[in-house]
């Protein structure tokens, strides 16, 4: 289980006084880039191969207002790795180590024209690596 | 069905030359907001009765990608309304017709200190006018 | 003296209870982006030629707090046109007239390498235009 | 001199590829907050004395692109502190030491009103930090 942690941005907030919803799209992305960055599949150099990956979908459920001055942590798993297709899964927590939201997004590898590509034609060795990482449930 | 349309920003991309997934919940959050402004159920309005209306889920599926330069619609219904509770359903489509991504929100009533509220006793006018625009399916 | 508007969005607020001045500069580039549609100078276009145009420095003076509810309105006007550079001058007001803040961006024209390029070479027709919408002062 | 460091975030990119100028009013922020949590001055305490801190302007100088995978350090210095206003200046490089950008934001400290307060009658103490952290130029 993988973590990620930062402060909570002022500029995340709205004038409910919370963290604006739209924002967690933006921490789970963090999260996978630190997540791909720590197990030699940065996301930078995917790109440099011609290889995008998009999301096909993400779904959220909002448990607990995450606030100014909230250190959250993202505990994410990736999973159901098929060689073009994967999916990652989150918890995110405060401080305190209440549950703010827990998401899912599915992914595709594309190329640069957005047609789906195989990792383990594209970049076999990394296809080696994401087969690794998986976690089977 | 209601449709709110304008078109992609800029700053709305990404690298990949394409509108960054992030800003999708932004886009619903517009078209909710003039949906409500267009049916006498101002949102703020309804902040000023101290009563707000943070979502509880979130759940997208991405079809097609949005460019800079496209004009997006957005349309949406709202069903489900339960004095508390209602969910929004969502298609986004181009210019041309083409489906850019798909969604629904849930959303619940709650008071300054975050808990559930009903809107039948907070603003009773309003949820006259709630039940009346949900659509039953 | 061009005019843009249009309301203020809810994600666009902080817990201040008010817009957050980052999202000011992003409504001087939805101005500016409709400004140079509707004077035949799309930017959407612009890059199709290859030619690029980002900001060389950006400044801004805040009066007066927007607020979720306020419909604000930015007149803009482009001067100072060199044939690679340009700079435009911004007044932000609310919907009572009141000034939420000016602003003026400088820009220059590049091409993908990201090198300094003249329109007048580059797209002849569209210097003309700039040209001519260019107020002296 | 203060630093504050972090990785680009791939939302923060735009079609040209760089990041986009709108997000670095909100780096300017992020390194004020974590200089004035490491000064005994977090803001998030300020807010709770009923003491807030908006921006009265801000200027940009942009000097070279930043990218997804680039590191970039912000060094800032705190000047001409009155008791109701202070001054920060900016420099911003990547990891191989090209600025980026330089900047400067003015502040003043507001109540909940938004009406001008003196740090030296609202939270005492704070006032004596911010005259020892204020660099006289």
């Amino acid at each position: 289980m993988y973590e990620y942690s930062r402060l909570v941005h002022y500029y995340e907030t709205d004038k409910m006084g919370v963290v604006h919803h739209s924002n967690y799209a933006r921490w789970l992305e963090e999260a996978r880039t630190f997540y791909f960055n720590d197990t030699d599949l940065a996301y930078v150099e995917t790109e440099s191969y011609g290889v995008f990956c998009p999301l096909t979908d993400m779904s959220l459920k909002f448990k607990y207002f995450a606030r100014y001055g909230d250190r959250f942590t993202i505990r994410l798993k990736m999973s159901k790795y098929t060689g073009v297709r994967f999916r990652v899964y989150y918890t995110a927590v405060n401080q305190d180590g209440k549950v703010l939201f827990e998401g899912e997004t599915g992914h595709a590898f594309v190329n640069a024209n957005h047609k789906p590509v195989s990792l383990s034609r594209a970049i076999p060795h990394r296809h080696e690596l994401m087969k690794n990482l998986a976690v089977d449930e």
